[in-house]
């Protein structure tokens, strides 16, 4: 597949994230500290709950995506900081809700917030987080801006109630799925490239960036969906099954079970149903989707939508920026390996 | 109680609902325009459910404040219309989210959305409507407007999560009741009135408005507490005990058991408790509120929130719309008789 990236070492990974952190080191520390100062609350819940959450081994890979995008197309400012703050706090809060909604008490091998302070704390810890980040929005200084964050931000609720329907329906078309991930994670990522760009005098750049952003989150997204199943190698991780507890389609599920058996499918309909699934149904489900080539086949379609990524950054003017988006994109589908 | 308004009969209160109505009547139906077409969705459970919570029954109390306060110091407009219809979608949202944290399956006698279409659709619906009321204040085409109900919104939270707290502390102080409730429900009256007229160019009187909606927010949501419990008339209506059978702690509650015997106070205790009470106590507690006299201290409480609203419309020049902001004050009280 020429399109696809070429699979990056462990080393070179994670010196691909630390260039993009060195890059830019002086704008992150600028967003960490509005992170910091804008959750602050009287009522001491809502600072401890968001502090557990914004601060527990979050990549920062949305407000990167913005800043990185502003230095690419123009120079990043006061606003583009108050923007990828903004940013951070919506996705906070929809990692709030999504707990609450998915009924998962881990995320990534830690408590959920949820299991801490329990359910009705994350949903109304996860509004004022939402409300904060609109605040945010206003230091960003533009209507238009704030505009494309709030449709983002119906736009994640749409595809998070699609997600729900999606729940009851076994043979999920790919589309569907495709519709949902776009939605739920694509939107954000979408929006935080383009108002990056919008933010630091670069608009003529919006559009190339609104498409690198949407297609890096369906990359992302995707290879998450793949993660949940240990990706394409044999360690099962701390964080992998989640997805399949709770019984939602993805696209490793949905290549597998297009791919197997009779028998095979009827596993697939009575493991995904969290009323019938056992304790040993996960281990079988990674075999199936191994044993069917679904795991590559996963990897390959998030590779496809990195490559559509980076091709949007084409008429970009060269500079390191760009070709840090470019290393992101390597960077999202590479964690499979 | 030279502060209080004078009791209105039933007749009397219908026809000021209905003579404000009248009076905006115009206003009226271009925000319900905007209800009705801004909660469009492709995925229908959002309009199905959001359609049923925002036509189920509404008095529209909010945005009727901010267009008659518009039309009281200048002229209401299309930025008018979308911001009282941005107001009447965060009301909704938040209406949405305290039916799953209260876990209450009943709103004023009728079952609630979450009752209807579950939590999780419920918390998804409400952070829809809640970012599309972003989309609306965008089209009242002001930041500053914007950044108010931004921070009314966080402020709503803030007193939401208190009172989780507050429910474990059995003898609340009234000023942690009142801090709550000019939280939860004054900060969207108080943005609602201020943003009114910042909308319609009577930034002058925006401060004396802020202050009318703050009072009347806390006058509207002391009554509904002592409704909660019957108000001061002997029927117990449909919609009465909620807040009992949730184990809130309310301003009539603080009043009976501060008036009360030793044994008193034990009942409010065990009663209070949703793992203890039993199916009789919501009787006793009426009987306790009636006897000890709280229900009548509870609504001259709210009264003397009325009469510091109409206390800060002084200052508003002398037209048919500053009656009617008078004479909404009276009926946020007089519901109670």
């Amino acid at each position: 597949m020429t399109l696809a990236p070429k699979p990056k070492s462990k080393a070179q990974l994670s010196s691909i994230t630390e260039r993009m952190q060195a890059l830019v080191a002086d704008d992150l520390a600028a967003v960490e500290r509005l992170l910091a100062t804008r959750a602050a609350s009287p009522v001491a819940v809502i600072p401890d709950l968001s502090g557990y959450i914004v601060s527990a081994g979050g990549k920062r890979l949305r407000p990167m995506i913005t800043l990185i995008a502003a230095h690419a197309v123009g120079k990043a400012n006061a606003a583009t900081h108050a923007l990828a703050a903004a940013v951070e706090f919506i996705h906070t809060a929809t990692l709030l809700h999504d707990d609450v909604v998915d009924e998962s008490d881990l995320r990534r091998g830690k408590p959920a917030a949820k299991a801490i302070w329990g359910n009705k704390a994350a949903i109304l810890v996860g509004d004022f987080l939402f409300a904060r980040a609109f605040n945010l929005l206003v230091e960003a200084n533009s209507l238009d801006i704030l505009n494309r964050l709030a449709t983002a931000s119906t736009v994640i609720a749409e595809g998070e109630v699609r997600q729900l329907a999606a729940m009851a329906t076994r043979d999920l078309p790919t589309e569907e799925y495709l519709a949902i991930v776009e939605a739920k994670t694509g939107a954000l990522f979408e929006a935080a490239a383009e108002t990056g760009a919008m933010s630091a005098g670069g608009e003529e750049y919006s559009d190339a960036l609104a498409t690198y952003g949407k297609n890096l989150g369906l990359a992302f997204q995707i290879i998450d969906d793949a993660l949940d199943y240990g990706g394409t190698t044999s360690v099962i991780g701390k964080s992998v099954g989640d997805d399949f507890r709770e019984g939602k389609i993805t696209l490793p599920v949905i290549i597998a079970r297009r791919r197997g058996s009779d028998e095979d499918r009827a596993f697939w309909d009575r493991a995904l149903n969290p009323e019938t699934q056992e304790d040993s149904d996960l281990a079988h489900a990674v075999h199936l989707i191994r044993a069917t080539g679904a795991a590559e086949a996963t990897v390959q379609e998030a590779e496809a939508y990195a490559a559509l990524a980076k091709g949007a950054l084409r008429t970009l003017p060269a500079s390191t920026y760009r070709d840090a988006l470019e290393d992101l994109a390597d960077f999202c589908v590479s964690r499979a390996y």
